[in-house]
């Protein structure tokens, strides 16, 4: 599948901004801001939701999200994504197969405003899914090798944050191959549209998600793990902590998870 | 408004982790992990919402959530709060007055799934809220009184951060006064629910919001200013940058929003 953009997709937008600085006066500048816009996700014509999003790669997001919340089982079931803008406001309107598309009218039924973080929108506790299927992938690395990966990509990926280099605050998924190289860089002032974003982009690609693992800014959080998970990703690294949720569904899911990433540690919560 | 405390809420827990260094065996240890937990939200018996939250000051979390997202609107309106636990779920039961549940009733009807982050749950763009009421509070600060008080808050920030310090991976809400001295913090591993469990506190309190200031660990995202617009707060300082919609929104409330704010500077967009 290839993502055809028609519309402007920057990620960033320059704003006027006053510098303070103790006991000078302020001063006036331009500086970049990362955007973040309301997204609405459309099904063959019907509204699923509506996601904060840094717009940029819009197309993958869509695949993505539509992948890791489990909407569609595989890339091919997605006919087309077209990006719409209405006066400012941001759509992106996917053509899923009959068969997808059944069950995701059967889905909303169940789980009514379901959205990325796999849990707000939920109103009870019953609806909330914390026992993803266990993977099936093999384990990547032994303990050496686990170590030499995480510290290689590290080293490499802050060259790929071209976002956050112009705008900060912005969260980077990478995709790296087994020996830590980074390979794809998705950024998104969410973390989880960034890994959703990345998910898309490699779905779209064929690239085969066994064989490699993901790598992220953030911390580690529940619905990374689960989002991982869902893929059959084996491994899950990130610069900051993980929460004891993310460490459990990883647990159960058979993710290793990898925090605390740094230039020649990180720690193994698995 | 008094919390008592029937459940314990820790928020961090040990887990037994390994330790990878380069060119070295792995080390085990035990080490404290943040605790995220999906909490159901209970308003006269019926659920509103889950959310994934830092199981402490969850009483605190509930007023400050139906406070920011505009489901009460005023800490008398909750006659009681208490947590339960049943077999590991974690649930809070608001009870309100008989005024308040009717209009979240009324509510409930036009935001289904409406949650914590102001967006997610919802499933079309039409239900978006992006124009929160100006607020009518005076400004804190003149340009000079500004830059002095965010540096303060910078400096005294930091120490009150203690489940940061044991776990990593939270963000931090304070409450400053206009010199910016931090009064109070609380933490999470989300940054709205860190700052409702900050405005829960402050309610319960009756502590007059138009008169001080929040500070955030985190950047600043449209819901951090749309939760601080409607409890007039005149001012919102973060450490990271912000989005381009936080701008806009803290612009049309008027609310004034400082970030990047370091040990001797900050930035001001709006």
């Amino acid at each position: 599948m290839k993502f055809e953009t028609g519309v402007d997709q920057a990620g960033a937008q320059q704003r006027a901004v006053r510098r303070h600085r103790l006991a000078q006066p302020p001063q006036a500048l331009d500086d970049s801001v990362a955007e973040e816009a309301p997204v609405a996700l459309v099904f063959n014509g019907i509204s699923h939701a509506v996601m904060m999003v840094t717009p940029r790669q819009l197309e993958a997001f869509a695949l993505g999200f539509a992948l890791t919340e489990g909407l569609i089982t595989q890339a091919a079931d997605v006919y087309d994504i077209e990006v719409k803008s209405h006066s400012g406001s941001l759509e992106v309107a996917l053509t899923v197969s009959q068969q997808a598309f059944h069950g995701l009218k059967q889905q909303r039924r169940s789980m009514a405003g379901r959205s990325g973080c796999g849990v707000c929108g939920l109103e009870s506790l019953e609806q909330i899914d914390l026992h993803p299927e266990p993977i099936s992938t093999a384990p990547l690395h032994d303990d050496a090798a686990l170590a030499a990966a995480v510290v290689n990509a590290v080293a490499q990926f802050g060259q790929h944050q071209q976002l956050m280099r112009v705008s900060g605050g912005v969260h980077a998924a990478g995709w790296c191959d087994a020996a830590g190289n980074v390979l794809q860089v998705c950024e998104d002032v969410g973390r989880h549209n960034a890994l959703d974003k990345l998910i898309g982009v490699l779905a779209a690609a064929g690239v085969d998600m066994r064989r490699g693992f993901v790598f992220m800014s953030s911390r580690a959080s529940y619905e990374l793990v689960r989002k991982v998970a869902r893929m059959q990703i084996p491994l899950l690294a990130t610069i900051s902590a993980p929460s004891t949720l993310a460490i459990d569904v990883a647990s159960h899911a058979g993710v290793k998870l990898v925090s605390f990433c740094r230039q020649d540690a990180c720690v193994e919560y698995t």
